[in-house]
C-alpha cells in the first residue's frame, strides 16, 4: 500500500523514490486520483532536492505512457525532430523540419503556442489562412506518408500527467527545476515515438534560461533521459541574447522562414540559416543520413540549395488545409496595419540587447497573449535591422515595430526604446552555438 | 496586489516575505481562500529554505490573530502556562497548574489529545466521571475566578488559521518543521493571553523530536517568539527517554498524579514530582511570585507540601463538572478488566527502554487513537515498574499493562518484549533537565 505522504516526505528528505512510487504519483496526476495539495508539495520537494537519474527516467517514461504513444509502424523514414527551449524570432522548425525530410527522415512535429515571451510554432502557422494544427494521428500519418513532414498541436490523449502537473507547476511556483522540465519535454518528445531528437537548448537574455551553465544542466539530463529512452538525442547550446534573424511576430516569421528555404539570403538571416543547417545536420547524423554531424550540416546545405525542402514545406501546408497562393510573393502575408521605426539617437556598435525584453515587446504587439486561448494578430511583431555588433548611426533604425491595434504602439515602443545599448567600440563577438551535448 | 505565487517563489529561492505578505497567506489559509495547492508548496519551501526571526514572528503573531485572542481583563492574577511537545506519561499538567494556581497565578490551559505515540491532557481529563473540556470563554472565566486554573480543549474560534495549516501539514509532508511547528503551538498559547509561558521540550526516544540538537533549536525559537510577542518565555530540555512516573494511559495518571498532589511520594514517581517542580518554579519565576528559578522551584516544593494544589485541583474538577466522590481512594478511578506482567528473563541493569514503541503501546493498549475521533479507554495503560539504571533479575517485572478489551494485549505485549534492554553493568547516568532556554 503507497501513501503519497511517504513519498512526499521522502523525497523531502532527500530520498530517492522507486520505479512503483513514481509510476502511482504519475498515475494519479493523470487521472486526478491525488488532491493537488500532495501533487504540489511532492513537485516543490522535487524543485528542493531534485532527482537521481533513474527516478527522472522512470518520471518521463510513466508520464510517456500515461496517455497513447505514437508508434506509426507503417511509416518508412526514421523518425526525427527537434526540439527548442524557447527563443524570440526562433522560425528554425520551418528551416529543420523540412530539410530532414527532403533527406528523406520523417518529422512528427507536435508544436506549442506563444508562452510569456516567446512565439509560439503553431501561431505562427496558423497566420497561414486555412493551416489546421489539430490533426487527429491518422491525420498525421497521411501527411507524413505524403511530405516527410507535419507540424501539429499537442492533443488531449498525449501524456495527460503532463497537463495536470504543467498547470499545477503554473499555479504552484515550481516551474523552475530542470529535472521537471526535462520530464515535461522529454515526455512529450518521446510520446511521438521518435528514433532521433536534436534539442535546441537555448541560453542567453532571450531565453528562459539565462546562465549558460543552467542550459547545460538541463540538455544533459535531457539527452541522457532521451538516450536512455531509446531515442538518440543530442543537444546545442544556443546564443539567445538577440532574436535570431530579423522577424518576430506570426505571419512574419513565416514569409521569413520562406525567403530563406527560397534561397534569398539576406544579412540579417544568416543566423537563423546557419543555426538550422546545424541543427539539421544533427538531424541528419542522428537519423543515419550522415556518417558525422559535420557531414550532415554539409549534407542539409546542399538540400537547401537544391530546393527540396522549399518543396516539402509547400507539401506540408498544402496537406494540413493551408493556402498556397501567397507562395510567389510571401510579403503578401505580412500586412500590418500600422508600423513604427525604433530609432538610435546615438552612434557606434549596438553593444547588446535585451531579448526577454524583445520577446515581451512583440508579444504586447499582439502576436502573444496574456492569458491561454486569447486569439494572437497574425500581423503584429517586431523586425530586427541591426544584429550585435554592427554599426550603428545616430538616427539609425535598430527594431520596427508592426501592430494592427495602434493602442498597442506606445507601450510596445516605450520597451523597445530601453532594450538596446550603443557602445563607443564594438562588444566582443560571441558564437552563434556555445558547445554540444551529445 | 499580492500573487500567492510570487510570494511561494519568493520563499522557494529562498527570500524573505514581508508582514503584509505573511498576513495574506495566513488570512488565505483562515478563510480557504487561497487553495490547499499553492498553501503546501509554500510549506514545503518553508520547510526547505525556513523562515527568518522576522517572518516567523510575522507568521505566529497573525496565525494567532486570525480567531478570537483571550483576554481576561477582569482576572486578578498574572497568566502563566506550561505547554509539553509531547511524551509518554508526561502528567506534569495536572501538578504545575495547581502549583501555580496555589501561588496565586492564572493558568488557562488550552490542551490537546493523544496524539500518535503521545498521550492527551483531555482525554486524561475526561476519565473523570462527568469532567468537561469543551468551556466557553466565559466559562472558562468562571473556573479561573473560582480555583485559579482550568484545563480545557481548543475551541473553533481560537487560531483557524493553524486548523487549517494542521490539518494541511499532515496531508502534505510538511510536518517536520520547526518553524512551523513553533507557529502552531506558539499562536495557540498567545491566543490564551498569556503573561508567561514554561515550555517543556522534550528530547530522547520518546520525544517527537529525538535529537537534542533540534530540541534546543525548536525550543530557541519558541523562546524567541513568545519574548518578542511579550510573553514572558523559557523553555526547559528535557529527558523522555523513558516514561515519566510510573503510569501511561488516562484514568491512570490522573490517579498518579492525585497521588503526588497528597505528598504520597513513591521511588518511580520522583522523575515527575521533580520535573513537575522545575517546571512549575519557572512559572512561579517568569509569573513575578520568585525572584529567581531556584526560589521559584523551592517555593513550588513548599506549596506542594502544604497541601493547597491538592484544593486547588479538587477546585477545578468540580467547576468543571467533574465527580469528586474517588477523591479518597483515588485507586477507584482506574479499574482495568486485564492486566499482564512483561517479564525480564535477564539479570543486570535496566540499560535503555524504547519508549517511542512504548509510547505506541500505550495507545494499541486502548488509551490513544487511530483516527481523530475515536473514543479511548480511560482503564488501558502501561505502568513502568523499573527506571532506566535499576537493577533487574530474571523474573522481575518491568512493565504491567492494563486493557478493557483482551483481544488487544498479545499485540501490547510483543512490542513490550522488545522495548527494553538489561546490560551487566549500569548505565551512565542521565539528566532529568539538559539545559534551560531563556
Amino acid at each position: 500500500m503507497i501513501h503519497v505522504v511517504d513519498l512526499i516526505r521522502k523525497k523531502r528528505d532527500g530520498g530517492v523514490l522507486a520505479d512503483a512510487e513514481i509510476a502511482y504519483l504519475v498515475a494519479g496526476a493523470a487521472t486526478n486520483s491525488i488532491p493537488e495539495y500532495q501533487l504540489a508539495a511532492w513537485l516543490m520537494a522535487v524543485v528542493w532536492r531534485g532527482l537521481s537519474p533513474e527516478e527522472l527516467h522512470s518520471l518521463t517514461s510513466h508520464m510517456r505512457d500515461s496517455g497513447r504513444v505514437l508508434r506509426f509502424p507503417s511509416l518508412p523514414g526514421v523518425k526525427v525532430d527537434k526540439h527548442s527551449t524557447g527563443g524570440v524570432g526562433d522560425k528554425t522548425s520551418f528551416l529543420v523540419a523540412p530539410i530532414a525530410a527532403a533527406a528523406g527522415l520523417c518529422v512528427p512535429m507536435i508544436s506549442g503556442r506563444a508562452l510569456g515571451h516567446t512565439g509560439g510554432t503553431l501561431d505562427k502557422l496558423e497566420s497561414i489562412p486555412g493551416y489546421r494544427t489539430d490533426l487527429q494521428e491518422e491525420e498525421m500519418l497521411a501527411v507524413l506518408n505524403a511530405c516527410g513532414l507535419t507540424i501539429v498541436g499537442q492533443t488531449e490523449w498525449l501524456v495527460p500527467a503532463d497537463r495536470t502537473l504543467y498547470s499545477l507547476r503554473d499555479r504552484s511556483g515550481t516551474v523552475e527545476s530542470p529535472f521537471l522540465i526535462c520530464a515535461s519535454i522529454m515526455s512529450k518528445k518521446l510520446a511521438a515515438g521518435l528514433d532521433a531528437l536534436v534539442l535546441d537548448v537555448k541560453t542567453g537574455s532571450g531565453a528562459f534560461l539565462k546562465q549558460e551553465a543552467e542550459a547545460i544542466h538541463l540538455a544533459e539530463l535531457m539527452v541522457a533521459t532521451g538516450n536512455r529512452a531509446g531515442t538518440r538525442t543530442a543537444a546545442l547550446i544556443t546564443n539567445m541574447s538577440q532574436p535570431l534573424g530579423r522577424m518576430a511576430g506570426n505571419a512574419a516569421e513565416i514569409v521569413e522562414s520562406v525567403e530563406v528555404l527560397r534561397n534569398h539570403r539576406h544579412p540579417l538571416t544568416e543566423d537563423l540559416r546557419r543555426l538550422s543547417l546545424e541543427l539539421a545536420g544533427w538531424m541528419l547524423y542522428l537519423g543515419g543520413k550522415a556518417r558525422s554531424p559535420e557531414e550532415g550540416i554539409q549534407l542539409a546545405e546542399e538540400l537547401l540549395l537544391g530546393g527540396l525542402p522549399l518543396k516539402k514545406f509547400r507539401c506540408m501546408i498544402a496537406a494540413q488545409g493551408g493556402d498556397l497562393g501567397w507562395f510567389e510573393s510571401p510579403q503578401w502575408l505580412h500586412q500590418p496595419a500600422h508600423r513604427q521605426p525604433i530609432i538610435s539617437s546615438s552612434a557606434g556598435f549596438l553593444a547588446s540587447v535585451d531579448c526577454h525584453q524583445v520577446g515581451w515587446a512583440v508579444q504586447r504587439s499582439g502576436a502573444g497573449r496574456t492569458a491561454p486561448g486569447e486569439a494572437v494578430s497574425a500581423h503584429a511583431g517586431v523586425e530586427t535591422h541591426k544584429k550585435v555588433g554592427d554599426p550603428v548611426a545616430a538616427g539609425d533604425t535598430i527594431f520596427t515595430v508592426y501592430v494592427e491595434d495602434e493602442t498597442r504602439l506606445p507601450s510596445v515602443v516605450a520597451t523597445l526604446n530601453q532594450c538596446f545599448t550603443v557602445s563607443a567600440a564594438p562588444p566582443a563577438p560571441e558564437p552563434l552555438v556555445y558547445r554540444v551535448v551529445s
